[in-house]
């Protein structure tokens, strides 16, 4: 997608300089736009763990890259397989909730698990990363054109009217490498000559909606208000609010969905409104061995000062300011659990289902 | 209450300086404590508006005293009651959403509507802002009598454990003069024995939880916890929530409640998870007039500027900083409705009663 007009993805290595991944450092926008390079197993880490990139899609390709980079790490002293593997449970647990991380660090990992040769393993791991950045990118597409059907259907009710879309977090093209998945649709429709109007959650404690929603929809021109996190129920009670659409970091067998913390006040606010409520996400982001969201997904716990210290620009400079007393504590779960009995449906790339034990199985039945 | 250690009331006025009404500035809390002083009705209103004072039943409490000090303005030429009649709706028209300012505003008008000379003007009219301020104390008193009724019911299971109640914003005693509404109830199981934590909701895009709340709990010594507006739901499905105790800014005749936005969400969340769901709030925030809270109540739209520019403190100084792009549009709604339906119950000056209609009428009744 593009950045003042110039077409970006979030993670990507450039041809004539293989050794190096890059990505947009997300942690600076919108106030500043950089360019980080990663070139150790450690850089990923950091730059995953410290959100310079950031959103489950986009930080399984990080991973994916990672893995590459830690093949370049291999020398004639390097008992391989012991290297790939420390370096795979080590760039997997720099974030524990959204479950692509894993998925892509395993899946690099397996496929050059029986490679001999570092040069080998150095191309196969390449290779690897490749495949799943390029087909995390056709997903966004595909749930953007499933998604697209579902807004078409409500803007033929609204006589040219905009369609209120309210999201949460960002999951848009900056959180996957490209598009997006519960914006994906959102593009889509915009292409499609459909009147969208988004409402952007801020999305307290990091401000990901303030600062990279608005920042992404800004310059793809598509209209959009920022709102507290708290406004969406009254938005919704107001009749102001025609769909919801968020992304997951995680999805259980049963279609329980991890996300950033709100999603389940916005899923109950949705719920108690007859608003519909879709969670957009690649078949990567699923979990089919655990069930029950609430018991079983890891929901990481991140560090008070994202509450108490906030970040923002005046004038020319980025400042910090604290927000309350000194002395005052907090705790920062960073996700929380939307129960499947929530949710609308899953807009995924293979189609848009139910949020349910059975179809989720099918859906991964079908395409296997 | 106490502000290290020293007694204080939000507004207040001294006896050998009888024409000047004090406040403790909440704009400034917690990084300065300063007292800003009143002296026409002009000052009221721009205090009232700016949220220097702020809180349902403070604002009704500056507005009786913006009365009287309208009783001062008097000269030789003014059209007493019209002038009365004219500062009475300009007060009123600081805020609209709680009800307790015109309420307070109105009484004092009344009182004072038929008198004639101006001494008697001026006398009646401290008179009667005195007495609806202490009133409003004694209410807050009473509601932490009932109120803790319900937090000691709770203790009772938990075996010594602290009972976790959830608070949304401030209507802690610096929104009420004294002791508060929502607070009330734990200051009372404080002296009475009873071990609390207090969960504060930060309060977008204010933070009169983050700067208020906290502030207030501190200087009493309430162990307490900051999180985000988003947080409260994933600790009620963790069950590390006992109870949620709000204010309310106006009750309709119904049950339906206005409150800082985000309360309705925190309704959902409770009503989800079976945590009761209290709203104290004293008999002067109630609207007999109107039933439905939705279509009723006038919600306050505020500057953008509040959730675009965040305040806080950055070594000894304190600045503002700007939290995302300063092209991005914001709207500002500043309350929402929480339905009656999901309120467990309403904890009054009167007793702690279901909110729905034929209980509000008959407490009414019963008083009168």
């Amino acid at each position: 997608m593009r950045i003042e007009g110039k077409s970006y993805r979030s993670v990507w290595i450039e041809e004539n300089k293989p050794e190096v991944v890059k990505i947009i450092d997300q942690g600076k926008l919108p106030f500043s736009f950089e360019i980080k390079e990663l070139t150790s197993v450690e850089d990923v880490y950091n730059a995953i763990s410290e959100m310079a990139v950031r959103g489950a899609p986009a930080i399984g390709v990080a991973g994916a890259y990672g893995m590459y980079l830690a093949t370049l790490e291999i020398t004639v002293h390097t008992r391989i397989h012991e290297h790939l593997r420390n370096a795979a449970s080590y760039l997997s647990s720099a974030r524990p909730t959204a479950i692509n991380l894993s998925w892509a660090v395993s899946r690099v990992l397996k496929n050059i698990e029986e490679c001999e040769s570092r040069t080998e393993i150095i191309s196969k791991a390449l290779k690897s990363a490749q495949e799943i950045c390029e087909e995390e990118i056709k997903k966004c597409i595909e749930i953007g054109n499933y998604g697209f059907e579902i807004i078409k259907n409500i803007s033929l009710k609204k006589n040219g009217d905009s369609v209120n879309i309210l999201t949460h977090c960002n999951a848009g093209w900056l959180a996957c490498v490209d598009y997006g998945t519960a914006t994906a649709p959102v593009y889509t429709a915009r292409d499609k000559g459909i009147p969208v109007h988004v409402w952007v959650d801020e999305t307290r404690p990091r401000y990901q909606g303030a600062r990279i929603t608005c920042f992404e929809l800004e310059n793809e021109d598509i209209p959009h208000t920022l709102i507290t996190d708290s406004t969406g129920g009254y938005l919704m009670q107001k009749g102001m609010v025609d769909i919801v659409i968020t992304g997951s970091d995680r999805v259980t067998r049963c279609g329980d969905c991890a996300n950033k913390t709100g999603t389940y006040h916005i899923a109950l606010a949705a719920k108690d409104n007859n608003v519909p409520f879709y969670i957009a996400v690649p078949s990567s982001s699923f979990d089919l061995n655990i069930s029950d969201g609430l018991k079983e997904i890891p929901i990481e716990e991140r560090s008070p000062e994202e509450i108490t210290e906030t970040e923002g620009i005046n004038g020319n400079s980025i400042n910090k300011v604290r927000i309350c007393n000194y002395s005052t504590r907090a705790v920062n779960y960073s996700f929380d659990i939307t129960p499947a009995r929530l949710i609308t449906g899953l807009i995924t790339d293979k189609g848009v289902i139910k949020a349910e034990e059975n179809n989720i199985v099918k859906l991964f039945k079908k395409n296997s």
